[in-house]
């Protein structure tokens, strides 16, 4: 039987429209300016400026951090996913203007990293601290996706060149046949470099990396013996191996442990290389830490890592609503590890925990305007007490315009327009429909899927098919967690008796015009917390399609923490909300206190008030103000579905 | 008319009996062994040995921390407290011998510092961090108490050099005219002396160094600029001038901030001397700043200092259970706040916080055994978390058996006997009733007053009168917040309409012979949080009496903050519990919740169980576990009074 796959997808309208329009007419271009230094009232990048002083055309010293080579690298990652879906001259001049600097300031062995070039460090000298595999592995992913969405193989080269010198320094035999990144990226960025290229040596090496962690004899203790040797960031040592999940073979991690990026990093590498090698034990330990993540150390918001010191995972359980660090990139992270796990799983679950992290996390992490920029996500914030109290410190009650360590901005830009490539997987003879998504899916047999949704103001989608397909193709369409199905017709005809299989919706014989309509509904529901998350024992969380909502001092005054939700609630359109972002009112109640007291012994009187809640994405776009997800309840009658 | 004054204050028995017990069978024997390094299995102090050193009889350097002396000047005040109540005489001839060694470690010039000695650092040039004044303020609060309690003048005579020494450099004209206590200590200690020598000097320096603090031209700024200015602390800068409660005037501060324990001690000596020198302004201040810890700023359990960065206040209703810092020592710097502001304002309100930051979070300070201790004191515990976060790093999950900073052991030891000084305060014609305690007042007067109590047990109180009082002299006795007054009777006649005044029943008429009986009701109690205390939103605590209940994993399960409270509950005897601390029983429900998922929108579901509590103070003591005080609840129909 001749193999399908998805040519293309096409984006046509709906949810995404606005923020693809936002990332070619303004995200990617305040980027560039800030890279190169030319944005008015933001602070200065100097990331360009790095790659000029390196290939000979500025003079100076370079700018930190370590790893700011990587704002290029995902920039021009963003940029080619996006020239993927739409045509923008202005931005392909930069790029191509970006990618001949890059060019230009790679060495002759294909070594790029400015911060060891410009500061006269020993390449790959300091692999624990050093980031130089992070921000090649990020070049790698950029020159893949550059290629993909331009057909331009410039940047391509110079990822090959680099991951030519990647395999001769690391594989065994070369100089450092023994190291392993102390940040994983190198290794996903090798597997999508074998996926473009076919050449196979670039995911051994990938695997190679994998299996070297945790080895007894620590490289990080190995390097450190040089007489070159250099610290970088003393902090890393003090936390232990399990800071970069070095403490044990990926094959018997079992917890999800240490800084989330990098463990989402590593664990995405992980699915995937086992999918490709048929690693199967590798495949085991990658879903044994995913049921790890979901099941005790995400945010209900699919944000992770609770604790700001390391940036790390805590235990099981501990979500601090208010101190929590809820980077955005480790949502990013959380997101593609789900992602690479469902193309060897079909469960629904996988694609439930993409759409928590990206409808919330992840674009939370960016203001609707596209200009400012949340790296660390709380679900709960209160200037006073940030200001008030240290621990806090690392939240910011309002979205700045940039950041010193600006790895969450552009790793927004590059997931966004790479959509598609989520909502759609396709296996011999099956595409799975995992998210719901205003576009057209063109298949490699000719024929195409027209998808038509208001996904997630509703839960509804219709399917046009065009063209013929394979009598064995089938569609498996996600019933989403938060919705519950109702109907599905055929050509205007209801199925009776659906086939569902691991959360989906199994649609065979399809043919040339014929519709299918599934509607789903998609009520207002209020969720509870595993009681064993102390953070949230008591309270409840409204959810409506992937959305979580919070309560925001603008619509609901400032006293947060005393309002009580006493209805599921409906929803409504606020001022200043577009109304692709639904908004929810409740009925609840506030609770009078008497004064001049802090602790009381009398029953808690109530006032009756409206309770109105938006989006948490949506939060802090209508000035700075408190913010809450967590509410108190009281006689919440659960609504039943029909 | 004949002013009558408190002759002495002497303990029969009941709840503290335990408490004065252990403090010379064992408590203050074992902390000598510790501060002699004798102990064994306890880490080395190296306190006493640095007094060696510095009298030339033995070698070798300074243990630190800096503040090291003041253990040894805790313990002595400690030990001539205790010697106030009861004979021991191995005790007192460790205490010569100890005093001894401080004299022959003293300077001519009645300096006495073992750090800045033995360190060869300049004395009193690094008063920010340096802790000299603070550790010379203890050794006079020892002077004082032991002369006191042993009518030896030997460690006052000590003292009085010391702030002699203190007066001549601190004072106008003298080398460090403008200079002030980074640590607050110096300023309550100087008061002490002038109460105990008549000598006004000192409290005039208490006074001054009160009004330095806030000045624009801030003498830890001017202290740096000396050639040869050696940094103790570098955090303490990062901190700023409210660290310090330096940031202004104290006739302007009208908020609690920064280091709790320094906040408390300077409060403490504010209302002391404003009383003393009439400054209504101070007091005022002093009233104001009380009011905002109580407010705002304190936990149920009279616990202050919700950040352990700096070990400091955070904003108002900031009060996180499981990463606050709540120090014992910041306890019992609020229960000598309160207990000074009393001498001012008879309001039973003061004597209501000490007795929560008493029967709290101080007796939670120490094991019943008395061998181990708490310096952090939170209100809930929880190892996983503990290990699993850095942000909780500063909490145990068990008490250790010492600090290398053991500020707090001490400080328990010499507070609790002198309870007797919290629990009776006189003025000219009225003896307070601040505390319910098994003990007899003898007046200056000739007559005696012997108060019978069960309290915390119960709430009631009998008092016999023996010999006259003049006819104008009346009794306050406070009714506690958390008791009900429920009848006196005087001599078996029960009072109709008795008199209250500010919390306080007032009873007059005294003669030879009387008895007078107050009962009143001590329920258990449902305790609401004001709303805006974000951490405690939609739960409760449980208290009875003075006490406040916590759950431990020994009694309910580890699963506590899955636990629903139904009912108020009953007091019953738990096993391995003594009978001094009633525990509580109550009707509640576990929360059962779907396995293998974090959050869900179905329906909570509940299975009976009974809740048993014991006193926050007593948790610990029956082996390690996880520990809550604040729970969820659900439909409580809170207990009417009679």
């Amino acid at each position: 039987m001749e193999s399908i796959d998805i040519h293309d997808v096409e984006l046509n309208g709906g949810f995404w429209e606005h923020y693809i329009d936002l990332l070619g007419e303004k995200f990617l271009l305040h980027q560039w300016d800030i890279l190169a230094d030319r944005a008015d009232g933001t602070a200065k990048s100097g990331c360009i400026r790095n790659f000029m002083i390196k290939a000979g055309r500025a003079q100076g010293s370079h700018s930190r951090p370590v790893f700011i080579d990587s704002d290029l690298a995902k920039w021009l990652e963003a940029v080619g996913n996006y020239l993927a879906l739409r045509r923008n001259d202005k931005l392909a001049s930069l790029a191509d203007e970006a990618i001949a600097l890059v060019e230009a300031a790679q060495d002759s062995d294909g070594y790029l990293d400015t911060y060891f070039s410009l500061n006269g460090i020993r390449h790959f000298s300091n692999l624990r601290d050093g980031h130089e595999l992070y921000v090649m592995g990020h070049f790698i992913e950029a020159g893949v996706a550059y290629h993909r969405g331009t057909g331009k193989r410039r940047l391509l080269d110079v990822a090959i060149r680099m991951a030519d010198l990647v395999v001769s320094v690391f594989s065994a035999g070369g100089e450092c046949e023994r190291g392993l990144p102390g940040h994983e990226e190198i290794e996903f960025a090798l597997i999508r470099l074998f996926e473009s290229t076919g050449n196979r040596k670039y995911l051994e090496m990938a695997g190679e990396f994998l299996k070297r962690r945790g080895a007894e004899d620590n490289w990080f203790d190995e390097e450190k013996k040089a007489p070159d040797y250099r610290e970088i960031y003393p902090d890393i040592g003090s936390w232990g191996r399990k800071y970069s999940q070095n403490h044990k073979s990926v094959y018997d991690q079992d917890e999800a442990v240490g800084h989330a990026v990098r463990a989402t990093y590593l664990y995405t590498a992980m699915a995937e290389y086992a999918r490709l090698a048929g690693d199967l034990r590798m495949l085991e330990a990658a879903k044994r830490l995913w049921k790890d993540i979901v099941s005790g150390k995400m945010y209900i918001t699919g944000a992770i890592g609770s604790t700001a010191v390391g940036e790390s995972f805590s235990a099981s359980y501990d979500l601090p609503n208010d101190s929590g660090y809820c980077e955005t990139c480790a949502s990013i992270g959380l997101i593609r590890f789900s992602a690479m796990l469902a193309r060897s799983f079909p469960d629904s679950g996988y694609a439930d925990v993409e759409e928590l992290a990206l409808y919330n996390t992840v674009l939370a992490g960016m203001s609707y305007r596209g200009d400012r920029f949340f790296y660390v996500n709380p679900l709960e914030s209160d200037r006073k007490k940030i200001d008030g109290n240290p621990i806090y410190s690392h939240v910011r009650p309002a979205r700045p315009g940039w950041y010193r360590t600006a790895c969450c901005p552009p790793n927004i830009a590059r997931t966004i327009p790479v959509i598609g490539s989520l909502a759609y997987l396709v296996s011999t003879d099956v595409l799975v429909v995992q998210m719901y998504l205003d576009s057209t899916v063109r298949l490699s047999c000719g024929a195409s899927l027209r998808f038509i949704t208001d996904y997630p103001c509703d839960g509804n989608l219709a399917i046009k098919v065009s063209g013929n397909v394979p009598e064995s193709f089938r569609l498996m369409v996600r019933i989403p967690a938060w919705c519950k199905f109702k109907a599905i017709s055929i050509s205007g005809e209801k199925i009776g008796t659906p086939t569902f299989d691991r959360g989906y919706l199994v649609v065979g014989d399809l043919h040339d015009g014929m519709t299918i309509e599934i509607s789903n509904e998609m009520p207002c529901r209020m969720l509870h917390a595993d009681p064993r998350v102390s953070a949230d024992a008591g309270l409840v969380a409204v959810g409506r399609g992937p959305f979580i909502y919070c309560v925001e001092e603008c619509d609901n005054g400032p006293d947060l923490s005393s309002l009580v939700l006493e209805s599921v609630g409906k929803t409504i359109c606020l001022d200043g909300v577009p109304a692709v972002f639904p908004c929810v009112v409740a009925e609840g109640s506030r609770v009078v206190f008497p004064e001049g007291t802090l602790y009381s012994d009398l029953p808690e009187r109530y006032e009756k008030t409206e309770i109105r809640m938006v989006p948490y994405c949506f939060w802090n776009n209508r000035g700075e103000g408190r913010m809450r997800v967590w509410l108190r309840c009281r006689s919440i009658v659960q609504r039943d579905f029909p």
